[in-house]
């Protein structure tokens, strides 16, 4: 690890704490090491960050909704619980959540398939665009695209089984932490949708503030 | 297509009508056209089908959970829905389905990290291996694991959102109907579970018989 101790002594690592802005509608991929922090803020109000993890070195192990659903035998980990990867290792942690904890495991990712069944004509930015941009900035890339989770997405599932997509249950100012449990690349993208409820009433995309926090007894 | 028309004239293509059985515990792969009609029935009783498709000619295509469920906006497809493929083209349409409906898309495969956890010591059979043993006897592999659809897998959801693997409502000669709607790669495993309640009460891995029909009006 070639981690300085000062501030910003490191190249593309974490320092003691770093804020980065992603534009609505934008994706960015950041490093990650085993024991830092990273905090997803909604600066703007409700935004949904379609998110994914990727082992740093291995990027054939990745987090998947389907492990982390069969090791905790539930539909969403709650705080403490951990997204598991696609060997079944702890990838990230949620250690703090000051919204309701509606988050989604099980809808894909937008692409240009999904704005052109929904009628849009022409190019639409989406989330698997933002992915693969956002891994392209660190010179990485990836043949498949996991199932997505999609942080602040708000999805009730009724009676029958039909999934609705809700406007988000956060405010402004509110945010998930999540410890990195090994050394990983994490994808967050700022969801462009602003056809249906997923970024709010307001169909708007909008900002997510993106912290890092080093590891070690000061972060927690 | 070179299909014959005789019963028995096709290398590796289904005729008119084919019956193969799947052991219990082992899992297989099969070629489909589009138009023909795979059944999945269980001669045996209770038991859990885990299940992917290809492409054929593409297996960078395949069916995916996630986007199955976007498409639909359900958890699970019934009569007359598809399952979707990750580039959201239908694969395979439910035509048929004398059980209850009760079909699981949220839980991963089976693979020998899940028995180790049960604490399971050795080696145990899987549907992962399943997966890629079937595929390799068409030689053919592939680099990742899809989210399987679990044919007759029985998982309940909790108002908190636990999951909760429960016995097959399922009963012997019972069965599902699929259109392929494309040419694809069907890979079935008889789920070789027998610590949980996957394949029943009995804990008892059991036989598969999938029949593939022709396509054509006489296969409604």
């Amino acid at each position: 690890m070639s981690a300085g101790s000062g501030p910003d002594a490191s190249e593309g690592v974490a320092s003691e704490s770093e804020v980065h802005r992603i534009p609505a509608g934008e994706g960015r991929a950041f490093r990650l090491y085993a024991g830092q922090t990273v905090e997803l803020m909604l600066p703007k109000g409700p935004q949904v960050a379609d998110t994914w993890a990727f082992k740093g070195g291995d990027l054939a192990e990745f987090l998947s909704t389907e492990h982390t659903r069969s090791c905790l035998d539930r539909l969403t980990p709650r705080v403490g619980d951990a997204f598991f990867s696609n060997r079944r290792n702890p990838m990230l942690t949620i250690v703090r959540d000051t919204t309701p904890g509606r988050h989604d495991l099980l809808l894909s990712a937008c692409d240009i398939a999904r704005y052109t069944l929904l009628g849009h004509g022409g190019y639409h930015a989406n989330c698997v665009d933002n992915l693969g941009s956002g891994l392209a900035d660190l010179g990485l890339e990836v043949p498949e695209i996991p199932s997505p989770v999609n942080i602040f997405e708000n999805v009730s599932i009724d009676a029958e089984g039909g999934l609705h997509i809700e406007p988000p249950q956060v405010e402004a100012g509110q945010y998930i932490a999540l410890r990195a449990e090994m050394d990983l690349v994490l994808v967050v993208s700022a969801c462009p949708m602003d056809i249906v409820l997923t970024n709010g009433a307001d169909r708007r995309p909008k900002p997510i503030d993106v912290t890092i926090r080093a590891a070690g007894p000061a972060s927690g």
